[in-house]
């Protein structure tokens, strides 16, 4: 199951470090890309381009002017979509349900004010607790619910640089 | 076992929205209270303490200009410190330890760059991934690994809102 995340409603001076640390979060626990929607950042693309170079893995970022056109075409391409929204079914409830589907999925993650279009066409609308808190916060738990833990033992091919986990300090390797 | 979080080094401007989400998904997981430190933003705690009263539950902000003297009383009253730091040992590691000490914990969660005397004052220093991503969504992993997902399941009682999980809409109770 491929899945990739796609971020409503950027706006490039408000948005710019929330929107990175959803495509780092998205990137780190497991997700293949991200498709930005809102402000064409290209800024904010390049900085991500550039933590996957340094970082390793694969990871894609994708301007998408039109998220309508994206949300039709996956689906067309037998993609399911998942609607990240404080006011969706609990995350604990419908996980297992997203996971034992192997359709590659779309996690929308949106801005301050998401169209109803969105709740439509999700396949699922999932809440991380009913609080208030962030997109950032929700996605992590989203996808470290989906793969049960194990996006924690990812490795990440190909980059420059290479943390060594340590108790007290910081153990880089560079290659 | 009370859990408090600390953010070290905010600065007003560039922080605002993430150490906003830092203390919403504190409050939204499960953490008792954050302890800013850096620039005292009195705005960013009204809104966060705004949240507070609209959603309900018990979360105190308190400014702390001095965090050496917060980890040492928090120290000398019994409690042990977790700082959130990609060099660290991993979390799917060393969660099942933390949680096994009854004690309160201070979360530490940086800012760009944390002085040595934190990696030294902590009990513990955690990586979740090892990975550049977010002090949000380390934070959530973080909260939702040690609470082994009863976190999620959590009342907020004395709000004036309430969201009602729904497939399809939103749902709010206003009380």
């Amino acid at each position: 199951m491929e899945v990739k995340v796609l971020r409503l409603d950027h706006r490039r001076v408000r948005d710019a470090r929330i929107t990175t640390h959803v495509c780092l979060t998205a990137r780190a626990l497991g997700a293949s890309g991200v498709f930005l929607s809102g402000d064409h950042d290209k800024k904010l693309m390049e900085n991500v381009q550039d933590v996957v170079k340094r970082w390793g893995g694969n990871f894609q970022v994708e301007y998408r002017k039109n998220w309508g056109n994206l949300l039709e075409e996956w689906k067309n391409k037998g993609g399911e979509i998942v609607h990240l929204t404080m006011y969706g079914e609990q995350v604990q409830d419908v996980t297992p349900q997203i996971r034992s589907s192997p359709r590659d999925k779309l996690v929308v993650v949106g801005g301050s004010r998401v169209p109803s279009k969105v709740y439509q066409e999700a396949d699922w609308n999932v809440s991380v607790t009913t609080q208030p808190h962030s997109e950032v916060s929700s996605l992590a738990i989203f996808l470290h619910m989906l793969y049960e833990g194990k996006e924690l033992n990812m490795e990440f091919e190909d980059g420059n640089m290479k943390v060594i986990p340590s108790a007290n300090g910081k153990n880089v390797v560079m290659n």
